[in-house]
């Protein structure tokens, strides 16, 4: 590592010799040259700063009289051990007077301490352990070849094999109406949509979503100076005719509702699109963890069922590899796709090319199938115990029916009930659960729980919902 | 890969299995399912749509006897061999009539086709050849293990590790003032710059950036609907003088002008901070490729001489990683750094978790700085033989002094040559370069020539200079 030391201005060999001197001095006081480091070679930095050596060896000396170097026989010159960097003596950045736009000016996310609790009922995550990590190590080196480097430069449009096999993946599977072209790879579904809403969003522009809904998306519209509108969402789904009339986008999850879990009534879905033609608006379809499905037929999307180009339909595989592992893709109608490929390129160029071309590969070889299949075994078993688990609480919670997904949500008998001190108590337990409350913004309360089981291990679960049961019941005999 | 059939609605026997026999049709005619692939098993298939097997026995009886299917004794089902699957008759989305927003109807990026010339002296490629592939791969294998990707979760502020090892990197060998909290880690330049404006920029909020300027950074600006000035630079960097007092965010490059090269003196840089001070604005300096070092001495980064928290720095690593791999980082003063992180998490969350940790070890165990030296020294010797053949063309070209980067660039001296002219008559020739006029906006064109030194071998570089004497003796001849 070269240090950096600059002489820039005109002087005498004099004031070079203090120059650099309170370059190492700073350096060492600041935490950035910690004890025990050694530092260039006299000979080195003399010549790498154009000067005498002389000059340095005069800095240098001045150090060791003054303790902050030690000079070892034969092995060069330190930093004294004695000079302990300490995280207080670091440099931060100044702190400066700039304020953000005043639609920055929010409370930071909390982040809830995960590790302390016993069992992890959290919603959106997968289990890691279920992933072929090996397999995966094995594409990515592939990937990490001079031939297949050398094809990236900037500017590409990345993995088009990836675009290839997403449309063959989507097709098949999710019977969605896309050739190779139309398939526009991203860093996940919140990349995706920020792509939609770059292109689509005004300030002002107002967009309807569920309300209970997905609140990441809903911040993330409105930090696009978006008015965000929240719409009922009942037993099949989101309310059409509670829309508003001046909505220019709908954002919706109609295989596995977020967080609901309910799936979009066929009637619903014919009725939104209907809406979208006589409204001039634009649906955005989230389809964000539909691949593990437990009933005999799939929801059919809102995008196959689009005769007129009104469905942008979004995706992740955060849910079927890992949420390390960014990979998402946008589905759009030809019209915005020109539009939409320049916001990718002017904010992220290509993407990140090895983990485009391993999960090429890993759905060619078919790794993708096989693995949702085996975790969907895995989840199916783990759902189960949920629901057995919630069946004990019948008489106070109703399972909302799903087909699809990661969780499970039961809503409270007693629409009275309040989930916040379900979810404090059930913590208290050691159980990590969300409240339905918490994902609510301008439709009244439905309480509830939402229970994920991508996080915690078949053994693991009576346990967990028999806390989760006292928790509840401590909570609604209050 | 499961087929996606869907028999919803009600409905007697014989219509679900016209509805099996179109599903499959429609996947075999418009290129889903391709000849020669198989098909489900009628009892498989029978089990996931909860229908008797006689039903998809029937289904698959009709598509036999029409010869869309073949069925194989003891091995199946298969699409017809001869159902080739064609390009034109796979399934495209719909074209829809939805627009995007005005901002986006530009004309689409055009790429050349890189390929087709004999020798690339394009700007802003490093060279892929460099790269230490091997260390990369066996780091980032590091990182594809169980016990690392279980610390990965969402709503993570991204490795940790890696922020300590950016801010060490830039104290030590940038003299840039950061603590690991102070580093936010973004996947290249692009996504900083574009974060920043997030933050920063307002609808018309004006933006002053360096006439010639890095365009693509300017297109970003716009499509946050900033006013986008070009300011002049002249032989000491951007004209301080010229700067609109309304601008709120001045964009600059200062090591090494992009694209001239040139580096902003130490007036100009200090006169441009006290500007800022004086104006109440914001600057982003893009220190992009100045890790490529030939003077003695470095420059000194604004970000380090700022007194006043004013000044963003950003910084990538894909000059000295490859494009191809996305990293890069903001340091900002501590006013912007919760608005930026919250913003990096409403679009991004953490990134690739992978390359940032693969990053980290990189950086940590010297292999950096160790790959950074031994390119420099390449680098160093194509630089001189580009000067050598730009010698030769003193008396119509002036090289713009530099002391960084990988590419340089000569003015002519006749301000009404035509460079793009040049450009042309170069590609006829097998090479490829830039004008400067290209680079232009706002600002009267000062024609040039931009010569990268990333993509082509020294012993290529004295036929690429020759040929490109030819076009441009011929250009000035004309």
């Amino acid at each position: 590592m070269d240090l950096h030391i600059t002489l820039e201005g005109p002087g005498d060999p004099d004031t070079r010799v203090a120059r650099i001197y309170h370059a190492l001095r700073e350096a060492m006081l600041d935490g950035r040259l910690a004890g025990g480091d050694r530092v260039p070679a006299t000979r080195k930095l003399a010549r790498q700063l154009g000067v005498a050596r002389g000059t340095v060896t005069a800095a240098y000396d001045r150090l060791t009289a003054e303790g902050f170097l030690e000079s070892r026989a034969g092995s060069g010159t330190y930093v004294a051990a004695s000079l302990q960097a300490k995280d207080g003596v670091r440099r931060r950045a100044r702190r400066g007077a700039v304020r953000p736009l005043p639609l920055w000016d929010t409370e930071p996310a909390t982040t809830s301490p995960r590790n302390l609790r016993l069992h992890d009922l959290s919603i959106g995550l997968p289990d890691p352990a279920l992933f072929p990590l090996e397999v995966w190590r094995r594409l990515v080196s592939g990937q990490l070849r001079r031939s297949r480097l050398e094809e990236a430069t900037y500017g590409g449009r990345g993995s088009f094999r990836l675009q290839a096999e997403i449309a063959r993946f989507l097709g098949l599977s999710r019977s969605v109406v896309a050739s190779p072209d139309d398939v526009l790879v991203t860093a996940g579904a919140q990349q995706a949509i920020d792509l939609v809403a770059r292109v689509l969003v005004a300030p002002r522009t107002l967009v309807a979503m569920e309300d209970p809904g997905y609140f990441a998306v809903r911040r993330l519209l409105e930090t696009h100076r978006a008015v965000v509108r929240g719409v009922p969402v009942d037993d099949e789904g989101l309310v059409v005719d509670a829309l508003p009339p001046e909505a220019r986008l709908v954002y919706v999850t109609p295989s596995h509702q977020f967080p609901t879990g309910v799936p979009m009534s066929m009637a619903r879905r014919t009725a939104l699109l209907r809406w979208a033609v006589e409204h001039d608006a634009v649906i955005v379809e989230d389809d964000y963890d539909s691949e593990y499905r437990y009933a005999q037929q799939p929801v059919e999307p809102l995008q196959s069922l689009d005769r007129d180009g009104r469905v942008v339909y979004v995706g992740t595989f955060s849910k079927s590899l890992l949420p390390a592992l960014r990979a998402g893709f946008v589905v759009p109608p030809r019209s915005l796709l020109p539009a939409l490929r320049e916001a990718k390129r002017v904010t992220a160029w290509e993407g990140d090319l090895t983990t485009q071309g391993a999960l090429a590969a890993f759905l060619a070889e078919g790794h993708h199938a096989a693995h949702v299949r085996r975790a969907t075994r895995v989840y199916r078993e783990r759902r189960g115990l949920v629901l057995d688990g919630l069946a004990g609480l019948g008489d106070l919670l109703g399972v909302v029916p799903s087909v699809a997904g990661l969780h499970l949500c039961a809503t409270f008998r007693d629409p009275s009930t309040d989930d916040a001190a379900v979810v404090t108590r059930a913590a208290a337990r050691g159980v990590r659960v969300e409240g339905l409350s918490h994902h609510h913004r301008d439709q009244p309360v439905r309480p509830g729980l939402a229970i994920g089981f991508g996080g915690i291990d078949a053994e693991a679960i009576p346990d967990a919902m028999s806390r989760l049961e006292q928790a509840v019941r401590l909570t609604t005999q209050a």
